[in-house]
């Protein structure tokens, strides 16, 4: 079987060649990094002509960097060595595990480690991925087994546009005559329908709780939450020109909400095999998709029996702003109030304790108490990070649908 | 509407901070790379400390590479030159509408440019692209009415393994009850079910044939080429140990063919609104590709009315390759003999003037001529490359199902 070898290995390097269409890489050593050990893990990286070449990432020790709000705790830069074949390396003590971003610095500039086929998109920016595997991170690894990621489109009367969304449909959905629960996970500012699938880990931890029997199989529902975007920025169609000027278009208008229960919920009723009712109705998002998940949840009251906001909150102040806070509680009084007398099986808020948003999650905390609404306030250390939105989609995924 | 602006601004700027856990970034310009102008494109990229920053990629004028395959003409480098604020760039002429990939080499680095949210993965390896357009890339953007692209899952117990393939479903599928052809379309060494989709721009291409009118609506299915695989690389399931002695597990053995017929087209019709029967279903593929689908249409004559193999042929010889030619070709004129006895609708073979493989395509045309077999032998210039993959797909979809 010769001929079969010959002829595969002259595939590999002829495809490679062309294919990338690139001339510079041709008799490159294989380089492994990272390079995750027992107790270590090794980074590499061939850069012959840099005098100075560092590590960055999510398990870097911190430094106090100063930002526009204030001093921030943000991961340093680790020093590597110049080898033989000038090959750079350092190793690390093994971090706790979590999934971890991180890049090379080269001479000042930022490059992904080429040697790690795990990247990963955080809006327009791309980092190489490290997963430690622990107790935490358990269930970012894929599960045995897994349900389909799909993209769709969608029309939206409500937008004008036909928007794309992402619909994770669990294992055994295809042959199943079962009438599913769904859930609606929205992304914050920066994002679009992937953050979630991909920083998020959504298919993965689904997976793994519904293969554990925590969580009822369910389909999850990852809408684009921008909305003059018809999808993520990496599709090559030119975003509507919308009105600017109108506020009800914009991030924080009411237009997206309305969206979510009049154009989205009924297109996946529609679509997929669904339970239509507001007790198999989730809806859940990070930062600008808390707000979302707190404005829908409010204009449609008894619409979703569960409602999670993550990192974020009510009753911000920025800058200048000179709202009048009072009437806006006043407000959300009135709402609550509605919110509560509609009934709901779960409202589940969660936090960072230092994250920038915490003063306002427990505000939101007090009205909900204030208001007689039942919830949870689930408070864990650390910020307004994608560590934390995983920690909270495992957290309160089991507690759906029940 | 002051205080939305403000939060929407807080939010950006936080969720970029912590999401992106990475601290050396803040307070950065926005760059515009790459710039499309009228005649030319201007490429920038921040560098303060690189002390030589080229640019290359497929458009660049070419240069003799020496490889163990003899000299080749791969892309040469294009001098960046440092501006003000440390920003290198460079402006070229407009190249040739295509779709082309690029890096920039720091000091003898390759980096992606981090200002272009367009990029793909060709096997382990990440490039920028840029889409210049034209009449040859028209098909290439976003139609207006688009289909769905799925990540599957099925079971192959040929291979022994529940493996991920990428469908690809019409506009309108949804709502509609006809039932649809199916065009299997698969990769090349190097590849996996990710590459046609991304790097062959299969969606764009199939929806805007489909739209205008040139190509029936049909189902597109791109598995995973790799009998070894569960997925591709960037998903982390461990590969099953398999029998690496057992040819017929190997990339051009007659396992993955035959899983093709036997696990994913029966998957494919119980699943999808298809129309199982032969008039209905296509094989197409690169390279690798093109061996499977060879294979698989000799293995299983009458089963598939439209075949296309791309950039392949029959008959290669490499190195020190002393298999009894004769008798392979005699096997062959057997099995093509079968071929034509239990009859096709199309048999569409394709190959670049200067690939690496032209000459086993030629000995592939004469065989199909020499047995009877009606074929068209599509000549393009160029070589091995998702270039004329493209061309040939945009080329003989609309060929298929008529």
């Amino acid at each position: 079987m010769k001929k079969y070898t010959i002829l595969i290995i002259a595939l590999f390097v002829c495809v490679g060649a062309f294919a990338q269409e690139i001339g510079n890489f041709m008799g490159r050593e294989p380089i492994v990094s990272p390079e995750i050990g027992k107790e270590t893990i090794t980074f590499r990286f061939s850069a012959p002509y840099a005098d100075d070449v560092k590590l960055t990432g999510g398990f870097a020790p911190l430094q106090k960097v100063e930002t526009s709000f204030g001093t921030m705790d943000m991961p340093g830069n680790i020093d590597m060595v110049k080898g033989e074949n000038s090959l750079w390396s350092v190793t690390v003590p093994m971090p706790e595990p979590e999934l971890y971003t991180y890049s090379f610095i080269v001479d000042g500039v930022s490059v992904n480690d080429p040697n790690n086929i795990f990247m990963q998109r955080d809006g327009t920016r791309y980092l190489s991925v490290l997963l430690v595997p622990g107790e935490l991170t358990e269930n970012y690894f894929e599960a045995n087994e897994r349900g389909n990621l799909n993209q769709v489109w969608y029309d939206s009367p409500t937008l004008g546009m036909t928007r794309r969304l992402f619909v994770y449909t669990p294992y055994g959905y295809a042959d199943s005559k079962d009438k599913y629960p769904v859930l609606y996970l929205l992304h914050g500012a920066g994002g679009d329908e992937d953050a979630w699938s991909t920083m998020g880990r959504t298919c993965q931890i689904l997976d793994n709780l519904i293969e554990k029997g925590l969580a009822k199989p369910m389909i999850c529902v990852m809408p684009n939450g921008n909305p003059t975007q018809y999808a993520a920025r990496t599709l090559m169609i030119d975003e509507k020109p919308v009105d600017r000027n109108n506020p009800e278009m914009g991030m924080m208008g009411n237009l997206y909400p309305k969206s979510i229960v009049e154009d989205i919920v009924p297109f996946i009723e529609k679509t997929y095999k669904v339970d239509a009712r507001p007790k198999s109705r989730a809806i859940a998002g990070l930062s600008m998709g808390g707000g979302h998940t707190i404005t829908t949840s409010l204009m449609y009251p008894g619409f979703f029996d569960y409602i999670c906001p993550l990192s974020m909150g009510i009753g911000m102040r920025f800058g200048n702003d000179n709202t009048d806070q009072e009437e806006i509680m006043k407000n959300y009084e009135t709402q609550f109030k509605a919110l509560k007398k509609e009934g709901y099986k779960l409202y589940f808020l969660a936090c960072g304790d230092t994250d920038f948003l915490f003063e306002s999650a427990k505000t939101l905390d007090k009205m909900l108490t204030d208001t007689g609404c039942e919830h949870t306030f689930y408070v864990t250390p650390g910020g307004h990070t994608w560590s934390n939105w995983r920690i909270y989609l495992n957290t309160f995924a089991p507690l759906l649908f029940k």
